[in-house]
């Protein structure tokens, strides 16, 4: 290994001097973008080169605005309630339809509803008209030469309508722009391909396909090239000769096989290498043959907001339009959350509305976890001169959902139970407006949030060591200031999560605190995790006894994971998550997985929906199904405060 | 004539009701919408049938965090700043980048800014790793079988990169539905097609193109069917064949043509005809063998907000979604807005951000006026149970554009002229993040819009009958406890607009004051319509005796139009109007038109921009270009307080 092969030194430029540094590079293409020429019909969501001027006017004749008579106004002026007037057709009438021109020498209309008919030629009326009544004059909607849609417009589909009836036809807009996307990575196969053990699904870049389309480009994305010099040097030629802008992700960092600074460099010139952002500093921003070409981050949400901030911004321009706001609310902090003066961070938030405080919960940071993305709802950015926000301080969040679903969301944070999925799966189901957000945090976490008044919903499986019994005595210790309801859940086993055939044979605490097992746990407050460490106290057994005691996953599913990787020997679990990985699961206790709800909010239609589904008999027989679980009381309510 | 040949007999259901009773014909459908199964990278914006669980984990081995070396944990324990500990390449370390797996027996990672090489195969650390640093272990991002999307969840990018990297590469979503679209009317002819007197450019079904695109469904458009019975019957019947809805747009009132309502109740059952919203009241919500079909009116307002409301809603629904719920935001009628008790009203608004209030100024009401929707920045839904509302009341508006670009908006509300809409073009040009919103109610009106403090910017041309002198006298009179800049403007001639070779051969208001000419006029409160009246009075003339002078246009172009189309014989306006309407102009006078600004506006940005494009020599080149039009002291201010 030479360290000098390697790109150790990025630098750390501000995000916002990176983009206005970068984008300068391309003013002018970006002060006069391609055009071409379109017919209207097929311009929706396009963006007009030109101002448009109307060609017609519309209607472009006096045109009746009702269904009735065209008459002459000055024959009617006699007409009133005691004075019938009759008038004869065409000298002094003629029926018309809503559209139909008005021609000399009829002058207004008289809707049909206020005309009485005679006979076939003849009708009456009792009420005079005036000149121009329900007539709608030549341009009523739109002028001739006036402008219907200025330069640099969004073209929407009123839009098309509107420069049709004016008579346009035909309208100049900007190109869409072409994005070359070229996929790195010895270790990374197409989807679907076989797995082998460092193989990583090549995901990015249909990620960034998407994010083209949706910011008006043309995605043109390339095999995956694997880790040569040469090789992806090819390919990125061909992609700036092929495309306006192009896309390089993975390999913008500086391991011994990042390439792509060194090629951009060989053939064109960098702007920039590494942004002071959290995730996304290894970021390339480069040129070559004066086209924009980018080196973008590996890890899923670093490649996200990187391709989110810097080339949706090119994508934008080239069309002649800024990228679009985003809509920000405030909400409250519902933790610390401390970020570094080096950089700027995006913190991906999940939000509740619980009470009337719209609350924002910091989901996993890491650069790796694409699904913080998939779940966040908004998106918090701590600026580069900012240490982090305090719990409970207000901040901005920009919307990755429409607010009214944040509103109509029940927010669950606690322990975590399949169970969980399975409710938000099945409100989906119902065509309800409502939906689930499930933090998992732990059962004493969760009884936290609630002290926070964080969440509507807290699921827990907490034993007393004391009374053997779960959950009350809990809630009567840390929230005895509210009023509490413990809404039963469900009995689910808990056990050793084992590989198949249990090849370390394990059956109790003892046999795993030996040097040869590899034990993974749960993290701190969770209900299992109390479980473990009550049994190893019951058995007199000292956590630094146990390898891997320390190693800590926050979910079921992960524990099983580990043990099904061969990273662990056991972990302590639930049945369906063992099931689910296809391991050995040997029981330990049947425990209480309840939820505990602030009362004030049982009255709350989406809290009431969700305490109909855990006591709807299909919901419980498909929990069932997936095995260890037990539904006895589930939905009772107990008041807790009357309980004591 | 035959009365009961029409429909005359709508019914007037409450919007909320007819939506609820059709979409209960097709609870089935919507309860079990139809499925495909498609590849995952072309499912954006597509809806899951199911819920989707990962099939892998992500990643799916032991990888490492960082570009470094793989250590064994137990090895570095020593290491301190003042105790380096020597490793030897293979036993002790390996060289690993990010991502690479992380094998047995190593148990963690140092990144290589840590690491000090020594030689090819030996480095020096002085910092211990505990287990598992720098590791991302399996299942970090995605763990197996965990669920990524939920059913009926609507794909983004991100959603895709997830589905992918749980091993997903194929997915059950919900088909789009196909929308038959039927233009009717023997008046109506293809964009493009010669115009005749009564021919009406087919716009609507393009603009239901565009919708059914962004609600998630498939346009099906038909060529336009002439009002035949037989005919329109056929069609009808071939579209609900090849769609899962059909829509047939205008012959959906009470005409004698209209026979949209008689053929689905041939060939099927109509729910509703006629529900209780302006505009949009003959709407027909009919069922053809078990499928929707809507007949939706003419007007194009109405066909917009029927089709958004009600067509929206079953397209919405077949793909297993509800319609997103529009973005609301409060601000302040700047007007008396009067509705019946009969309906809900759809007002389309224009909103401006003026000092720190939000304004809604609602546009023309009409149903046939495209342009409101066009220009509209959102729109007020008056409920069926009210008469409207006061001038200064606090409303809710439905969002049309982004909240964003509305407080980039300079607000000009006032007279009319072909400037505004070169301003307009102008800022756009600039790839300024600032819009302008001209209204257009006359300079009396913009006075008053100053006053209510509703516009940033009012142009005037108001003629002092005692001084002679334009606009001051008008501020000061009118405008006395503001502070108030005017900036001087354009100075334009006004004259009278005929037909070419002035064939009724006018040269003064005398001429004018005959039987034989017909006049047009522009509205109260407008600088033309006071020029005109000042003109009569000094010509001692009544304009009881000028033939049309209770005809009031709000534009000049409008004017023109009247004038070119022959309603009119003569209209007072502007050189550029006439000649965009190849009329022939007769000079009556050259009069001055500024802008009237309330003094603590011109700090603003926007403002500043504005006076900049006033004062700019391209811009002026560009306005005198169009003839008729000088400009001598464009952008002076004039403190008015200070010029009295």
């Amino acid at each position: 290994m030479k360290k000098n092969d390697r790109n150790l030194y990025l630098t750390n430029i501000n995000v916002d001097e990176a983009v206005k540094k970068y984008i300068d590079k391309f003013k002018d293409r970006i002060n006069n973008p391609d055009t071409e020429k379109i017919e209207v019909i097929y311009s929706l969501g396009r963006v007009s080169a030109d101002p448009i001027f109307a060609k017609y006017s519309s209607p472009n004749y006096n045109a009746s605005a009702m269904d009735g008579i065209a008459v002459i106004a000055e024959k009617t002026y006699q007409a009133s309630e005691n004075n019938a007037v009759r008038l004869i057709n065409v000298d002094d009438y003629m029926l018309v339809d809503t559209g139909d021109p008005i021609i000399e020498p009829y002058n207004a209309v008289i809707m049909i509803e206020d005309v009485e008919e005679i006979d076939e030629n003849t009708v009456e009326i009792t009420k005079a008209a005036s000149p121009w009544q329900h007539i709608r004059p030549i341009g009523e909607d739109i002028v001739a030469n006036e402008m219907i849609i200025p330069i640099k417009h969004k073209i929407r589909p009123v839009d098309i309508g509107a420069l049709l009836s004016g008579g346009i036809t035909k309208i100049n807009v900007y190109k869409k722009p072409t994005v070359g996307i070229i996929p790195t990575g010895t270790e990374i196969v197409e989807p679907g391909s076989k797995m082998e053990i460092g193989s990583i699904i090549e995901s990015n870049s249909r990620i960034f396909e998407g994010l083209t389309k949706e910011y008006g480009g043309i995605p043109n994305r390339y095999s995956p090239v694997v880790d040569n010099y040469n090789k992806l040097k090819k390919k990125i030629m061909q992609s700036v000769k092929e495309n306006d802008i192009t896309i390089i992700n993975a390999g913008s960092s500086a391991g011994t096989e990042d390439y792509t600074v060194n090629i951009i460099r060989e053939l064109g010139e960098v702007i920039v290498h590494g942004i002071a952002s959290k995730p996304g500093k290894p970021a390339i921003l480069g040129v070559i043959n004066n086209k924009p070409v980018m080196g973008i981050p590996g890890y899923p949400v670093s490649a996200y907001l990187v391709f989110d901030i810097i080339s949706r911004e090119i994508i934008s321009r080239y069309q002649g339009i800024l990228p679009e706001k985003p809509i920000t609310i405030e909400a409250l902090s519902s933790r610390r959350i401390v970020s570094s003066l080096k950089h700027r961070e995006y913190v991906r938030i999940k939000l509740g509305k619980v009470g009337d405080k719209l609350i924002a919960t910091p989901l996993n940071r890491g650069a790796g976890v694409t699904m913080s993305l998939v779940r966040a709802d908004g998106v918090l950015i701590i600026p580069q001169n900012s240490e982090g926000v305090e719990a409970g301080e207000k901040v901005n969040i920009q919307l990755y959902k429409n607010l009214d679903d944040v509103e109509n969301t029940i927010v669950s944070i606690g322990s975590h139970d399949l169970i969980m999925d399975m409710f938000s799966n099945y409100i989906h189901k119902s065509n309800s407006k409502y939906n689930l957000s499930s933090a998992h945090v732990g059962s004493m976490g969760g009884i936290m949030s609630l002290r926070r008044k964080e969440t509507h919903i807290s699921p827990i499986h907490l034993l007393d060591e004391n009374t053997g019994k779960y959950n009350i005595s809990f809630i009567v210790k840390y929230l005895n200031n509210m009023n509490i309801v413990l809404v039963k859940g469900i009995k689910r086993i808990q056990g050793f999560m084992v590989n198949k055939n249990n090849p370390k044979n394990i059956s109790n605490f003892i046999d795993i605190a030996n040097n040869d097992i590899i034990f993974v746990n749960r993290q701190k407050g969770a209900g299992t995790r109390l479980l473990t460490d009550y049994m190893l106290k019951k058995n007199k057994i000292s956590a630094s006894n146990i390898i891997g005691y320390e190693r800590e996953m926050t979910t079921h599913m992960a524990v099983a994971a580990a043990v099904a990787s061969g990273s662990a020997d056991v972990g302590v679990g639930v049945y369906s998550a063992a099931k689910a990985m296809g391991l050995d699961f040997i029981p330990i206790s049947e425990e209480e997985y309840d939820f505990a709800i602030p009362e004030e909010y049982l009255k709350d239609n989406k809290i009431q929906l969700f305490i109909e589904i855990l006591k709807d008999k299909d919901f419980q027989t498909e929990i069932v199904k997936l095995g260890g679980y037990k539904f006895e009381e589930a939905g009772k309510l107990i008041k807790v405060k009357d309980n004591n």
